[in-house]
């Protein structure tokens, strides 16, 4: 499909099964609310799926990977090397994401969606790379819009091909060293805020690091003002293949009628992209987790996502995607699954005296 | 075994085994700390099982019910025989803690510890009660000594059984119609607050009915003078049945080295009280959850405990035990499973410059 195609297709979330499940949410055998967020989020699982008992099982996390130009300024404190050596891991099994995967029976689909250092093949890689890594987005563009569009459209398409799958629950993950400073500018660029709020310590940079990966993030702002109205502008300027793709899968997923569980901070940078191009995601969006990295906070606020899991995490990988997954299937099970009063001969409450 | 052959044969985690998960988790494939609360988590559980690779499988949520007599005091909004009709739909699958557990594959364990109304005999319901729920403590003791020693014994065998039978986590659940208002004041007797900050709105209390239930609380310790010291007494006056059968719970998991997942507020009360009585069973107690319940926040910071989730619950049941169960099974698995940088060919940070 194209883009435009998949753009112009997704369909708000269905308000009459929403209002149903508030409803049922009201005569299930618990005091109203006491499940907290679980009930909220299972009134957007209602809206999602289209129905007020919706079945929401079967997770796929997709991870993808990249390399970025701007490692050439400094920003991190590993070789660029370690992103192809983190894909040989994460289909060798040895990654957090993998370990999180077999404990909780999920599926993984890791994606070379532009990794620098040449991969052997692998039935288990999914290679949608339009190039080998981005330019140095503090001397230019970082990509060209037609690479922006082609990891747009191949993330949308792993996202179908997940859902067609059985996937009802759609994580991202990422793997990209440099990819928190291209997060940082998407941040920044889209909601506004300054590159100070925006970038933080990534893998652990120090105070003078840090103060100079926040100013590779002013200078690529500076050298490619980046049009915060249009999300393609943004990612081409300031982004990162892995980011585009995951950009293209919250698209796919919303497109899909699938829950989109959104990791951590360069998840959310994702989601600010296909946001800009399609405000109607945001029906299908659950912030999984709170990243350390300041501006994931700024990003999920001016998308209006709260956080389930806060945690203390900043891996990445899907890992908090993946945690928060499992609420989300619990948060659909009580509702679909529960008693009500009348079913399981339980007293309501009594009335106000 | 006796009570004191309980609280005398807690031994502390194993500070060896903590010290070589601490190491092994920075051996692990991804910077250093960004598993965040899950590499802490990681830590206990290596002294917990007393190895820095531990198999942290199996779940198992005992769900202790009782009545209060505290209810003639007019302190709930639903009906005592709720308690009764609650636990016939815990056996019939109904109920959240049903649910949760079907999705995550859990053991459910259902105990009247003193149910005021007569339940029929069932093949999943485990009797331990003293007595048909708890005198009206705002006019005297809840229970003699005797039966507060008979619910701790009681919760501590079933701990050994669920031990027995396989479970490494052991989550504690709760379900009895005025038992915020026990939680309430053994809140206030063990940690020193004023019953204003330690009671609640329960299942749904307006202003005035929150101030009476205050007051309960008040007169209650007035009348009672529970010693904050002895754990066995602020059970004694004013406990429940429930409640301290989860005492024993935890005293009974500790002693078999099993990860204790305390639930919300009436859970917390429990571990005060088993706190009390042995404070080594800090080394294997998580709080699973923050309840909306402001007490739940001075107890757990009274135990120096820090809450997995906080999404806004305040059912009981287990719940919040059995949600923070998935993560503390996932924290294990990732110490355990991770490939190191030397098994998986990743290079580590490099060196400062």
């Amino acid at each position: 499909m194209t883009l435009g195609g998949v753009v112009g297709n997704v369909r708000p979330a269905d308000r009459g099964a929403k209002r149903a499940a508030r409803q049922r949410q009201q005569r299930l055998t618990k005091p109203p609310g006491s499940l907290g967020r679980l009930e909220d989020l299972s009134v957007q699982l209602a809206g999602i799926f289209e129905t007020d008992r919706p079945t929401v099982q079967g997770i796929t996390v997709i991870v993808a990977a990249a390399d970025h130009g701007v490692v050439a300024q400094g920003v991190t404190g590993y070789p660029q090397a370690v992103t192809a050596q983190m894909v040989l891991n994460f289909l060798a099994g040895g990654a957090a994401i993998n370990v999180m995967a077999r404990t909780r029976g999920a599926d993984l689909v890791i994606v070379d969606a532009g990794v620098s250092a040449p991969l052997p093949q692998h039935p288990d890689l999914r290679v949608v790379a339009p190039g080998r890594g981005t330019r140095d987005f503090t001397q230019g563009p970082a990509m060209t819009r037609e690479q922006a569009e082609a990891c747009l459209r191949a993330g949308a398409d792993l996202a179908a091909a997940a859902s067609e799958r059985g996937a009802a629950i759609i994580g991202t993950g990422d793997m990209g060293i440099g990819n928190t400073t291209s997060a940082s500018a998407i941040t920044a660029a889209v909601t506004g805020a300054s590159p100070g709020r925006t970038t933080g310590r990534g893998t652990g940079r120090t105070d003078p690091e840090l103060a100079h990966k926040t100013a590779c993030v002013e200078r690529a702002l500076d050298v490619n003002q980046p049009d915060p109205a249009d999300g393609l502008d943004v990612l081409t300027k300031v982004g990162g293949f892995e980011i585009g793709v995951l950009a293209g899968v919250v698209l796919g997923g919303a497109l899909a009628r699938r829950a989109v569980v959104l990791d951590g901070f360069v998840s959310g940078a994702a989601a600010l992209i296909a946001n800009c191009l399609c405000p109607t995601v945001h029906d299908y969006l659950i912030a999984g987790h709170l990243s350390v990295e300041p501006g994931h906070r700024i990003a999920l606020e001016h998308m209006k996502l709260h956080p389930l899991l806060d945690l203390g995490m900043r891996l990445g990988e899907g890992t908090g995607a993946l945690l928060a997954a499992g609420v989300v299937e619990v948060a659909a099970a009580c509702l679909s699954d529960m008693a009500t009063f009348d079913e399981a001969g339980v007293s309501d409450r009594e009335p106000a005296h």
